[in-house]
């Protein structure tokens, strides 16, 4: 990868400030708006500017926050550590020079492809890559391990816990309980899942039929999202039984069910960028590194 | 183990309550004063009394809590989840039927020794046992996990934590630690503790002489309580290196240049009773059966 | 699954008795033919016939070895544990009842295929089976385990291994082998794979490239199909490097070049059946009734 | 330790050798006799006499093998890898340069002793130092694993394993049996230990008791050197479980008894030096040299 790419960043939380800090101490020249100067205060290789045009003109890549707009203005830029507020129209407008530019951006959707083409920029989706998915299970799990400790009454190690689904968060929970000595069950649909799930030394379980002894598990973790832990699947459960939805919306429990009789249920999202910042915020960095390699090809 | 044991509690926290509901559980008859009586609601096998005199009178075991004395007042049961006070002078007054009878309490005082003494009573400290010692570990251990995972901003998996002594909290901590992928190393004095740590998978270090590379550590805990994280060992970490001592008073840091310093020091005590108060409890109540077991050979 | 399903095998190694033991034992009848009456004395379940037009007549499913042909003679049945021999045609030949049967063999080839279709037979290979590969790869990473073990003069316990490939068995020997308390590399082209690699903890390579420090390693376990240990890196490793190749032909190793500079290199084919022969045939015999399962459907 | 130290070898196997190859690339002199001098061809630092007077005139510590006399003849010092004997008598002959010599020996007896302190030299037996015995327990727990994936039909994944004893070889074995994914049951007399075997995730059994089904066990390790496994514990085992005793004289097995049932029962005994003779003498260096940095204090 050369280091000569330019990198214009506009918003982000604390994880983009690490994923700005690490490129800078990486080498590269990296350009800010949408940021209060003091976040960055004293960081080489970085000039934070007051205006996204300046930002962005001279810059090779465009990097956008996760997700790249606000949560309390779908017209804004989110810039969760900024004062003011950045329009997304503004990045976009004519005069613009986006020709030939590379945009990342977590959580793009047609709007945004639509105005890049428009400004004849390329526009990759970094929350979309496989390698980045596989390592932010890391946080996902350590942050799912963190709440469980939090909320339950007894230790993990020597607890009877349920894994729903074998992707990726799966995967690596799995593997987290156990080595803080959980008794760790995964239900799963193929067959080739429960032999991994078997070879790894947890037990299997088949998510297309009634899971058995539903009453011995103190806590679930669900991370497939579809609804898995339907009203039956919950009062199979023991009332004391803690469940944590890791899966993004619209979520695996009927809340609403789980609401009416009692039960304790937690939905986690987004762990990675709250419970490891830093972690979370390296990652990104190693992805967007991984990008701009095979685009140089 | 009889069945036939009565026990009387007086005083004690959740942890005690679930030592109370464990052993009524097992078939023992138990008696308790010192507890509101909405915390043991309609908990079969359980009598509370307002009166002390009415649980003990019959009983053949008094249970104290953890401590047994409260902080508050000395002269006190330790009463957290009682809306009146009980004086330890009138559980041990003249008149009280204590002869012949067992006192089990948390940290027994000289001053406990001998008013037992007086009427009668042996008194077994169960927090000394050996078997509540090691199985308490675990739950120390996990609250140390959670302590990380939450101040520090990066995950465990992948990150270097040096653990200081190997004794029943050091040895089930550095396998927590590896168990969620953290790069573990453990620093003693003796060559045959040193040789364990490599067969276990750590890296070991003579704590006698300078931990070589300590600016490679993301967090620090200490298992010794005795001063072995001083000034000159401070000022060798890395400004962002998080510090967990979980020794008892008077703790392993030398907290005071540590804020003179800006260093981050997290000084966790207790933390079975407060991470997980069931498990705590259920540690209690085996070790209070195993004392019980071997009283009556 | 209905137990009424009658098995008729015909041949096998010892791996297939455990087969037949272990469906006897679950309550189907099972009729054995090619294979000597003593191997099985005393089964109960199993009718062991001199002739295999007896055994297939009257069941549904019949199940041959792996590999079905014998590797001296391509005409005939493998049948290791029998006296006589078999002809592969005269299982096929006409007027045998085959009609709507289930002909279950280990690497079936196009001959067999066309054989079965002419008598109006489905044939499925259970060795095609994911799960039983998955399965496979534990009885295979131990094997390997064991193989290193014996050959190596140091302990596999802090030894450096280089594992190449991260499918099936790539990934279970990699956890056995960290298991054992080993140092893994391992080296894959994917940049997910090697994502999944950090989030379990090994050390991963990009196998496209020259592997860093190929000296430290103490052993290598190739598991890809595939040149990949050619003469150039052959000559990277330390001379005492050990080579295990698990790889099916043509194997991972340049063996010729391995041969000319004096490399031990040993190529460990169908480890499953030779090591643990009663794994070896619960993992078929699983897979059978998954297989009978699915068709019932 | 002082560089200058000059070791004279007399005698040893293939661990020895690797002893002095390491002290050699170490730095140290070594002089070496009772060793044919193919075995060390080509060796830096290292000196081959053919008389032992030779080799121990002007060196500072006089390394004998493990154990140190001939097995064949208690007269000879043990010398597997030598053409010729040197008697044992003639090393500490009148007119030897012995005083204030250290002699390093495994196995010393009291006849040692006594010659050396005639001699005026102190020995040290190294393999009764702490380190090496939980250094050796590595390399007898990996031999212990080759044996049983060696002579069981089974995988040891999945299987149950029973461990009698939580010294060091049980401490290591139960980590190394857990690591390949084995059940893991360690029987013990200590309610401490019961507590760490909680602790690190086996499940534990009181060997005071008969042990819980008895006949789940596919093979048994015994680490204890007194009779555990007696005719009434063999009978209760299921007829095809291994037993491997890794116990030193008098083993731990009643052997009559077992061979009479028709039990399998392999004694292990030496496992380092067989298995791993790289690693044992490696083991043996380090000990070497902790006892001469602790002698020059």
């Amino acid at each position: 990868m050369s280091k000569h790419t330019v990198f214009a960043f506009v918003g982000g939380d604390r994880r983009q400030v690490y994923v700005m800090l690490g490129l800078a101490r990486d080498g590269f020249e990296v350009r800010v708006a949408g940021l209060n100067a003091e976040e960055l205060s004293g960081a080489e290789n970085i000039t934070v500017c007051g205006d996204p045009q300046r930002a962005i003109s001279g810059a090779d890549c465009i990097v956008l926050p996760v997700p790249y707009s606000s949560v309390l203005s779908a017209q804004n830029i989110n810039t969760p550590l900024y004062d003011k507020e950045i329009r997304i129209g503004e990045l976009f407008a004519a005069g613009q020079e986006l020709d030939g530019k590379l945009i990342l951006a977590g959580r793009a959707d047609e709007r945004l492809l639509a105005m890049a083409r428009l400004g004849g920029a390329r526009v990759v989706d970094y929350m979309e890559r496989e390698e980045l998915a596989v390592l932010n299970a890391i946080p996902t799990a350590e942050g799912a391990v963190k709440i469980a400790i939090e909320e339950l009454p007894i230790t993990l190690h020597g607890s009877s816990c349920l894994v729903t689904g074998f992707g990726r968060v799966g995967k690596v929970l799995c593997a987290a309980l156990k080595g803080l000595g959980a008794r760790v069950t995964a239900a799963v649909r193929k067959k080739s899942d429960l032999a991994y799930i078997k070879a790894f030394g947890y037990d299997g379980a088949d998510i297309t039929r009634p899971i058995p002894e539903p009453e011995k598990f103190d806590v679930i973790f669900n991370t497939v999202p579809k609804l898995i832990i339907d009203e039956i699947f919950l009062s199979a459960l023991r009332p004391d039984c803690l469940i944590i939805d890791l899966a993004s919306k619209p979520g695996g429990v009927d809340f609403e069910a789980a609401r009416r009789m009692g039960r304790s249920v937690i939905w986690a999202l987004s762990l990675p960028g709250k419970t490891s910042p830093l972690t979370a915020g390296e990652i990104i960095r190693d992805t967007i590194k991984n990008i701009i390699d095979e685009q140089a090809r």
